[in-house]
């Protein structure tokens, strides 16, 4: 049930509907890179599979499509952005290129994006920045949403709070993207709509009672539980509050404003190691460590230790040579707005 | 069985020690002050109880113990300092202080410690930098010891790999200090000498079986469950690769160089928040957050939510009025050390 589709076709394709929808070019075409990109690397939660979301807020006016961020404060290495609600992806990439750039002149440059709209995976930004031999951080909150309690609470309060870094070695980079949460809001979603339930109590009810049902967290005020759990939640509730301090602390926009249609809060921050001791060095230590890692005795012998982004790179690969492989349920959803909008993608 | 001690006398007894040991007064002033506000927050696996552990490296000259840390790299806003295997306490106090004043001017200091002893508990380092409103965060790794396997694996190769950040509020302020493992290796040493088993499964044999004995680590060649343990410690793992990649990677000092005595490196990093949207509405931001968390209807009604570093700071100033209230072990090992030292602490 499922159909083999060619990256750069679907890029076209998704492009033609921003422009259809009168997005700027360079925003059109970089907001369907980093979409196409998330579903090369397996990521297909944070895939095309959010178009529809993304074309509901253009048509609600919740996400702007057409303009210009407006820089708040640039001393040189530090820079605060209002985006405007612009496309979250345009503003992302556009962040991580300025920080990459103003990182090689003075070391270290971080950048705080607020009133930014969804940006899709963070681990599909990475690539590009790493292979300048740079180490580029990526933190992010929504506080226009909500589905995760403090530790030891039940009301949601904080967002999953997606974090990513990434570092060259002599071999491939390594890609981390993870979460303050358990679990993700897109993965919940995406087991609602395959009918699946989680293969452990990841999420409470509205009562703090412990469940693996996704439906309890968006049709029944349940929550995703923090990084660690029932026994150890402190210590994931302490991630999410540094990266909603970093993201929504620093940019001056955060949970008070009450904001009622998705907005991001992002803190971007790219280090050039040859401010420190130095490239070489770095990629040596990191080239160590890889090779330690991969060559540790496993647990089960026929599963050797992956590095985070080594499955990513692999998927990407197969994606370039053989085209990326959808579910049926991606796949209806392209076929809805390809009749919506008139435009063929195959 | 336990006593109250006054902290200001045991600082003094600590400090008495270093100094008789020959070491510079400010470092003995340093070590002996941190090692004890961590006892005052409560945090003892990481307080006085380690001075047998100092005494041992001093005694056989793996700590120096006087003369200076040496600048490799100083671009201004990023520093990178050879610790000269020096005490560790002294070296962070100093490298956090410089980071801080360096802040000031460029928004955001990165300083970079390779060979450093050891340095204690984090979160006993952030109140003066937070007092001034910054946000002073610490990434710290050990590539002289192993005790965590990457995840999947059953070789120790990495360390718990802590990391604190602290925040103001218009309250108090938030003080995270959490490890990308499941426990800590003083939690297990501490485990060992009051003969207890942990609550659960954090633990892994040396044949990857899930063990809450402590005894497996340190004597069977077991290891520590990264955070997130058999079902997500992927995560857990990602967060100590990006820890060893800042301080291992950036300093050039890693676990390639197969150091035998304590050796660390560290990454410090302070932001000034008036460098991006301001301190004001930094404060502001978090305040809100702050009551929104310890408000949030609780899963048992008898314990509120708790901010990272609320039972710390309680701990704190009971501690200055009634003195710190130590465990029957840490007693007699002060006992021990006041005898070999003719040194009297009370």
């Amino acid at each position: 049930m499922s159909r083999i589709i060619i990256q750069s076709k679907l890029k076209k394709f998704c492009t033609s509907i921003f422009k259809k929808l009168g997005m700027d070019y360079e925003k059109a075409k970089d907001t369907s890179e980093v979409l196409v990109e998330a579903d090369m690397m397996g990521h297909s939660t944070h895939g095309v599979r959010l178009l529809p979301l993304y074309i509901k807020d253009i048509e609600a006016g919740n996400m702007n499509i057409t303009g210009n961020q407006t820089i708040i404060n640039d001393t040189g290495s530090c820079i605060t952005i209002d985006g405007e609600k612009l496309p979250g992806i345009w503003l992302t990439k556009r962040g991580l290129k300025l920080s990459s750039e103003r990182a090689k002149i003075h070391g270290v440059s971080t950048v705080l994006i607020k009133n930014s709209h969804h940006n899709g995976a963070l681990v599909a930004y990475l690539l590009p920045i790493v292979e300048q031999g740079l180490v580029p951080m990526i933190k992010c909150s929504v506080p226009s949403s909500a589905t995760v309690a403090p530790f030891g609470g039940t009301k949601a309060l904080l967002t999953p709070d997606p974090m990513a870094l990434a570092f060259p070695t002599n071999y491939e980079p390594v890609l981390i993207d993870i979460s303050a949460s358990i679990t993700t809001n897109n993965m919940i979603a995406d087991k609602i709509v395959k009918k699946e339930m989680f293969d452990f109590n990841c999420l409470l009810t509205r009562d703090g009672i412990p469940t693996n049902d996704p439906k309890e967290v968006f049709e029944n005020d349940g929550t995703v539980m923090p990084l660690g759990g029932l026994e150890y939640g402190h210590k994931g509730f302490g991630l999410a509050l540094g990266i909603e301090a970093l993201s929504q602390g620093l940019s001056g926009s955060g949970r008070s404003r009450k904001l009622k249609s998705m907005n991001l809060s992002i803190y971007i921050q790219v280090i050039d190691p040859e401010a420190f001791a130095g490239l070489k060095a770095f990629k040596n230590e990191m080239s160590f460590l890889y090779n330690e890692c991969v060559n540790n005795p496993p647990i089960n012998k026929n599963s050797k230790v992956r590095m985070p982004g080594q499955k990513a790179l692999l998927n990407r690969k197969e994606a370039i040579q053989n085209g990326i492989k959808f579910s049926k349920q991606t796949l209806m959803t392209l076929d809805d707005i390809s009749r919506k909008f008139d435009l063929v993608f195959l």
